[in-house]
């Protein structure tokens, strides 16, 4: 099997699977008074600065979620409650996760939230000035942003982004889940000397994408960050997060925390040369395929492939029977197959956009795995192109 | 060690963990539309159903969540958001969990709701009457209620509950955290045939108090029910619950409780045992010390320990320097010292309160620990009364 779709979910890693197991040669609740729960404490506590360290930022910050949606969905909704009266706007670029988009809509839908949109660039980066001046609208109550995004794999200037944030006084949170590991993730050198409140206040990670369990994942929330709970309790995590605390998996996400940050320069270079590699026998072999995203800032194992004339899907099922797993865009959508609106952010058309696949590498992906590829996008979507 | 805290946290069982690894042996996506995401969706379905079947419930009822505390909080936020015009009270009776308790608070403080109080018994029961009088007042837009205390380990009349809230027409959540895999625990049965949107629509377990991993759980919600979710994003699980589904740990968490409902019958009578004998033995050798609870429904491992004179915090840490590790009650609230809400509700002072100690007992428990315990608390128990 060659899967090239790692950016949907990639494996456990060894390391991790035995940090898992490691923690879980004890019992105890974190939250237990005794010998047993100081133990898990402890354990609890050293992964959670592990994971700081990872994440450019202090333990205290680290508020350990199920994942990347309830990290999203924390951060906006908690945001969102704490907002200053008369505000209502959250900025929203197009493009988003679906986690955002569909809390913002619900907020929208619900409690009074208006979205102001960032049109993206043809590349999918979110436009300083265009951003900063939808931060900068009266009526701000809270910013939202892809570090990098999922399905182009595009790197937004997360820095800028946050320092709009500062100058403007608006919270913002951005959405780490797809660039961690891949590309530079550093909360404290983002949030910089932003005033208590204001720039960057909260940031989501998950654990699948970086090899640890799925369910295990954080919110990093600014000391000063006012983020209100979605979930009431035993008081948990600074108040930010009820729920007893998952040991064996902060131990496991820390793990591979620490692997993602120590491995990342190496094999980013390894998977970058890779992807030169395929676009270039792309463009050799298939002259008509466009790849989209930046050509500059991307995330290094992620080729996001416009193939005029085929359904994506039709492409990805026939690649799937020759073993090759890759994806239309995010499988998040619970299988909805709908065109993409990340792409149509791009400026396409929502024709266009049902013509994509998405190849994202992982660890393990080998020049190999890419030949296959290739041999198969050759052969089918000629294919697919010819029987319209 | 002698740990006697399983009601806090339990071992991951070793059954359980060979099905979390089993799980991980493949890599995919469950929403994923390739072979690899379908063949996890297959694990993760199969799972489900068998969770469903020791719930007694259909499989598409079954809502994966992180835990018992996101389950009781999405059930309240979610049938409460969805509450007719005009309701906005909810029946809570006295002694229910923190996860439930703050979540209510927190509605009544930011939403408009008010709490119905209902008082329990002396053994900690909730009252039927009462109950029902609660459930039929006008404006009642929900009712939540504990299967089992998690401190007095008194197990309340549920179908009695669900069967006054379906003839009210109101609809009832039943925290069967505590209760699951230690006395019966029947979603279908105590739904029975209640009109949609009454009754039992909504019931929480938790993976951790079963040896599944912390970090896994489950709601129960009633094909009929009407719940909002608290996490938006790609339309998983019934639109209910977003994100990721968590494969490896659904397989865990059904392991666990195929295994816990197999071995109920035979672990309950062992525990039964030897919670009579430990309190023939506290009450020959410690005539003052009280056990609290329900002498007819109760936990058949968990002991619930009222000692007059003795602060329940010193004793837990004079066993805990002869490695014995007990509670002074919940481990859920974070380790913060305050007197039981839930003894109080038994009609004790609060100075009452804290003269508490719970004992639980899990599947490794034998008699060479409890009489180990025993001689502690014959040793500890006066030593800390003649201080006084």
């Amino acid at each position: 099997m060659v899967y090239l779709d790692h950016a949907a979910t990639t494996p456990l890693r060894v390391e991790v699977r035995d940090a898992w197991l490691g923690a879980h040669e004890s019992v105890g609740n974190a939250s237990s008074v005794h010998g047993a729960g100081q133990n898990a404490r402890r354990l609890l506590e050293d992964a959670r600065e592990r994971l700081a360290s990872a994440l450019g930022c202090e333990p205290i910050e680290v508020v350990l979620t199920s994942g990347g949606t309830e990290s999203v969905g924390l951060a906006v909704q908690g945001l969102w409650r704490r907002r200053a009266a008369g505000q209502s706007e959250i900025v929203l670029p197009d493009g988003e996760h679906h986690a955002t988009l569909d809390t913002v809509e619900w907020l929208a839908a619900n409690d009074g939230a208006v979205a102001t949109a960032v049109a993206l660039t043809a590349t999918g980066r979110i436009p300083l000035d265009a951003f900063r001046a939808a931060v900068a609208r009266e009526g701000t109550a809270l910013a939202t942003a892809l570090v990098a995004g999922n399905e182009t794999g595009t790197i937004n200037d997360a820095a800028g982004l946050a320092r709009a944030a500062a100058v403007e006084g608006v919270p913002l949170h951005l959405d780490a889940v797809a660039a961690f590991g891949h590309t530079e993730v550093d909360f404290g050198a983002w949030r910089a000397d932003a005033p208590a409140g204001a720039g960057l206040v909260a940031m989501s990670v998950s654990g699948h994408k970086i090899g640890a369990p799925t369910g295990t994942g954080a919110l990093v929330v600014a000391r000063t960050a006012g983020i209100a709970p979605l979930l009431h309790g035993g008081g948990q995590q600074r108040g930010i997060r009820a729920g007893t605390q998952d040991v064996a998996g902060a131990v496991a996400l820390a793990r591979a925390a620490e692997l993602a940050v120590a491995e990342r320069h190496a094999e980013a270079h390894r998977q970058e040369a890779l992807r030169s590699d395929v676009i270039a026998r792309i463009h050799a072999r298939l002259p008509d395929v466009v790849v989209l995203g930046d050509p500059q800032h991307h995330l290094p194992g992620t080729i996001h492939l416009h193939l005029p004339g085929a359904a994506g899907e039709s492409l990805l099922f026939l690649l799937d029977q020759r073993g090759i797993s890759v994806s239309t865009g995010s499988a998040c959508q619970a299988g909805v197959a709908e065109p993409s609106h990340v792409v149509i952010a791009l400026g396409y058309s929502a024709q266009a956009a049902r013509e994509v696949l998405r190849i994202s590498m992982g660890r393990d992906t080998s020049s190999a795995d890419l030949d296959e590829l290739i041999d198969a996008l050759v052969e089918a979507y000629p294919r697919l192109v010819s029987r319209r």
